[in-house]
């Protein structure tokens, strides 16, 4: 496969270097695989972004909850928590009576209750953004090198399946800083493109960056592996000859940042707004004073071929609209910050990855409308699924079978979430009914529903993956040529926990530590660092034939052939593979830590045995009950490095348990 | 009043220059005045500290939940939160009926719950300042002046009452950094002495300093006020001639900070563990697997005059002692990071300030046993109760008058910390009673008694000032020739809200924002930014006669002789000086922003308004129940800048506000 741009062919003294991966854009999508792949200690990473690497206004700004899950997995969810503003609460309006203005004639939740600890946030990507940078210098990981662009790929197909190769060769060229910015349309407020938008076609967008290179330097990396973050218009999904599959609808929305001054009541709300003949407004408070508005747009001038004009878009064509949707109310505002305009496309990439090799993550994957807050998430948790596998491969821990699972599980999420954006974008751009008869208009019954429904999937924790050699439960039979995903050798015991579905993340309730009665969540303990979880809920250890069988269970994990013994590599602590979490349910003050076989807490480690006990300040987390396990017997449940369930049984089931993980765990002696 | 050295006078030529607040000593004290006094813009402040800035291991590490609420009203609370280690639970241990080992003998909460939102932990002293650091920064103050002591002092005792005049001046001196790096007394591993300990002289640790200034350079600055935080051997008292009045005990303790290796299952406890024959041990589990033993040395060698000698003191001594008082239980480590000896001193200075210039805070003030976490707290809540004092009075919103409540504040809880401390220490070095019969003994009753009161106090949150100008409430009489407090001029209706006492902090309730239903803590409204609270209890504002009232209370405050309109500066938002913040009680859906007066949000603000009502994430908060104000017809509360409560009003005494501030605030014109 060979690259499609004509660039000059690398000399001979063109300076050459081998690396693990090379991660080719630095969005959310690019520094989520930065930050992951940086706890994989000893792993050459480079991120390369064609932009100068200053920070832009507007842009995608929502967080959902599980998004928030995983960055406090890397420890700076709570700057997130700290910095966005809280969305809590939706409203709706619709045509009053008189059909002339709008009344609010509902409010939900804007999350269900009980979900996640987090609820969704809003805040600019370029906090995201920065976060993750700090997080990764933190930890030792590359820097993003700006003003840099791929011009050229080559696989070496008859390399792809050893393990030792570097079959990507990648030609970078770095630009002068000039050359990278990107053109704003023209006008005195900042504006810009959205993401997934489509009023300015790849070619436009490319010539902007080919002008400038005349004293850029180039050079060639020869990988292992290379991502491709680098979104909508993404250089290698072309490079690999991928398409998008999908389509446009002829919506067409503005988008304005605005700090606003109105008499609107709920301006601090989310909310949608359906005026009776001019359309629709959603407002999504952010932080700070501002507030983004998504203004549906009816007279805009087109193309020939149907595409609208983008120069005759203008804040002010934008705010008008707006004011005529809000009436009675008025608006206006006080500060402008950034202004634009898109069409709704929703498409899906019709391959993840090439090979197992290269691989297509987030708006390079798959776009859709902004606002359901779904894209960064979406995007960030590609690249989540992604690059722990890359990194474990990489590190001689798991064999290359584990990369299929990428394309399998996340072309999965890629299509709900179109579906669920093309439910949501007909809501919010389609015509509410007049009264009961009128069949053509969308209730407000219906809108309420689909919104209540839609809460569970944005919030990103409904992901159920299916079956596979990570996941132990039954596969449905799923077709690929290039990158076929094998199934699961064993089957979980999914009756011994009601409540932690084998496929999805692993829920968070508390517990407290055995030794100081401090309470922790359970994700507070399951960071992101590579590490794949063996959670044994010990059940009643007062129950002298419970401790005997848990006794067992920690025998096999002594012994030379356990997969601990047999998988942890040898310079690393007993618990730097597998981190033991155990949590009993017997009264706290009855048990102490010594009564714990040492395999359960090696290295003296204090942070190992939990309890389901009432804390001194935080209530009762109700662990058991909570995660439907059985507080006499327990279980064992395997958890990915990456929160996913994989496996569930019983504490004699040592041997589904070295099944599994002899299916993809390469021996270390 | 002359400085005590002898230094040379400086020469003509030395650089001259007026600061507002030269701060001396840049440990917690020092950092909190520094932190402080950045809200105020504007000022002139400079902080030196003579030694070289390395931080040490050692030293303070608890942190109070009255800490951690102004800590979090700067910002960064979280940060000690997420990295401290949290203390839940206390054991207590005794001697068995043999006599020769100890065992168990109960448990308690190391905090009552419901005091505050925060619990105690224990962190490293050099975090704490690594945060003070970054946030000075953040918000534009000093920077550290490293290896700079001050050399003389003097006071023009004719200029101190004139508002205009900077009567100290100081000679600062700037050493080599290596004339400021302290001794540590000989052993390979770190040691150091408590910041109270006694076991070195003052002239022995002046002496390490004088050696090496040959290269030093001088200069003068005269300031308007002198802040010591110098610590327990301050420069700037002895050069005030002020006295330490108190007394030392004969118990020596000797300090481990180790990674201990033990089967003593309480390791990860606080512990008071008291031996039969052999003394006590008190365990304090820090950051990571850090554990601190406090251990009473029963045999040490000691001066002619009764002082410890110091360099007989090792740390395989120190453990060897608590082996002997934890058995049968083993103790040993993995790891030792430091350890000290100190004997305990407890003293409280005779005066807290000269002319209201010059103040003397944190370790320079009062000293006493380190075991109780008081002193870097107490330290800490010295200076935020002065700085923001000096603050007000530099930026000519308030007059000289109230600067003498802060000794007058301060004296009280320095001697009640004594008394507490020696309550306290006795507790810990006396004997365990064998029986019920043994009189001299200490019971285990009385014990857990004394430590189940001391919570209380220990917490931070009791302090409850005296009635004076800042506290409207009845004062008792008070002598101070030099810096007398003048007492208030009106009372507070206290009936009003049974639990906000005037005086005591305002504690912190859940309340929802009117706007857009997120849940805050009363605490994280009210950041220390030197803003005055006027928090309005709307009470049910469905109800019309009391929305009058409501309104008739805003007529006044947009009227021209408000104390708004009177002493807020001119190039100041209307909110720039009284921060109003609104609770209401009746149904948040039922309202809308819009019906509260302008007054009450100014400037468009959508975070003034709040309610007492259901959240939908976090419960409900009963701000009004818990606070203890009628639902119906609240009442206004003023609370100072550092969260003190100073006057309890109702919505038409608007005339009582007046005055209050009319003492001490001055007119803007």
């Amino acid at each position: 496969m060979v690259a499609a741009t004509e660039a000059t062919a690398p000399k001979k003294d063109v300076p050459t270097s081998d690396i693990d991966v090379l991660i080719v854009g630095a969005g959310p999508a690019g520094y989520m695989a930065a930050a992951w792949l940086t706890r994989f200690k000893g792993l050459k990473v480079r991120i390369v972004e064609k932009r100068d690497g200053k920070i832009f206004a507007g842009q995608a700004d929502g967080l959902q909850c599980r998004t928030l899950e995983v960055l406090d997995s890397f420890g700076f969810a709570d700057r997130a928590w700290k910095d966005a503003n809280h969305m809590l609460e939706i409203s709706f309006w619709n045509p009053d009576e008189s059909g002339k203005g709008v009344v609010r004639t509902g409010r939900i939740p804007d999350m269900m209750p009980g979900l996640s600890r987090f609820s969704q946030i809003v805040l600019h990507q370029g906090w995201v953004e920065s976060y993750f940078r700090d997080n990764i210098r933190k930890y030792g990981g590359p820097e993003v090198e700006f003003s840099t662009m791929p011009e050229r790929m080559e696989i070496d197909e008859s390399a792809v399946d050893n393990d030792a190769a570097y079959p990507v060769k990648v030609v970078l060229r770095h630009l002068k800083e000039e050359a990278a910015a990107p053109e704003q349309f023209g006008h005195k407020v900042l504006n810009g493109l959205f993401r997934s938008a489509n009023l300015v076609s790849e070619k436009e967008e490319d010539s902007g960056l080919a002008k400038e290179e005349t004293k850029a330097s180039v050079e060639v990396v020869n990988c292992k592996y290379v991502i491709g973050c680098d979104g909508a218009h993404s250089w290698v999904r072309r490079q690999l000859g991928f398409e998008m599959i999908g389509e446009h609808t002829d919506y067409v929305w503005g988008v304005l940042d605005i700090v606003p001054l109105t008499n609107f009541p709920d301006i601090r709300n989310r909310c949608a707004i359906h005026s009776a003949e001019c359309g629709s407004v959603m407002v999504i408070p952010r932080e700070g004073a501002l507030v983004r508005f998504y203004i549906q747009l009816s007279e805009v001038e087109r193309d020939s071929d149907g595409r609208v004009k983008r120069s005759k878009i203008t804040p002010e064509m934008i705010l008008a609209q707006a004011q005529k949707i809000m009436a009675p109310y008025t608006i206006t505002y006080e500060e402008i910050q950034w202004f634009t305009a898109y069409q709704i496309g929703q498409r899906v990439v019709n391959e993840f990855s090439a090979h197992n090799r290269v691989f297509i993550t987030g708006d390079a994957a798959h776009t859709h409308s902004p606002k359901a807050g779904q894209g960064m998430n979406t995007s960030m948790m590609d690249t989540y699924n992604l690059a722990w596998k890359i990194g474990e491969v990489c590190q001689g821990l798991a064999s290359r079978s584990v990369l299929s699972t990428y394309g399998y599980e996340r072309s999965m999420v890629a299509h709900d979430l179109i579906n669920f954006d093309k439910k949501f974008a007909k809501l919010f751009s389609g015509k509410p009914a007049k009264d009961a008869a009128d069949e053509a208009g969308i209730s407000l019954e219906e809108f309420k529903k689909v919104f209540e429904q839609s809460h569970f999937f944005a919030s990103g924790v409904s992901i159920d993956y299916n079956g596979s050699l990570l996941i132990a439960k039954p596969s449905p039979a799923v077709e690929d040529k290039y990158n076929p995903v094998r199934p699961s050798v064993v089957v979980s015991k999914c009756n011994l926990a009601s409540n932690i579905p084998v496929g999805q993340r692993f829920n968070s309730f508390k517990v407290l530590n055995q030794s100081d009665a401090r309470p922790w969540h359970m994700h507070e303990l399951m960071k992101s660092d590579g590490r794949w979880r063996i959670i044994v809920f010990a059940g009643d250890v007062l129950d002298k034939p419970q401790m005997a069988r848990l006794n067992k269970f920690a025998a096999h994990l002594d012994s030379d052939s356990s997969f601990v013994s047999k998988y942890t590599p040898k310079n690393r602590p007993r618990n730097g593979l597998f981190h033991f979490l155990t949590v009993h349910s017997s009264p706290r003050v009855e048990v102490e830590l010594h009564d714990f076989p040492a395999a359960l807490r090696p290295d003296h480690d204090y942070w190992s045995v939990y309890v389901d006990d009432m804390s001194f300040h935080e209530g009762h987390g109700e662990a058991y009950k909570n995660y439907g396990v059985d507080k006499k017997k327990g279980c064992v449940v395997v958890v990915r490095p990456d929160q996913y369930v994989s496996l569930l049984c019983e504490l004699e089931d040592v041997e589904a348990i070295e099944k599994f993980f002899a299916e993809f765990l390469i021996p270390q002696n």
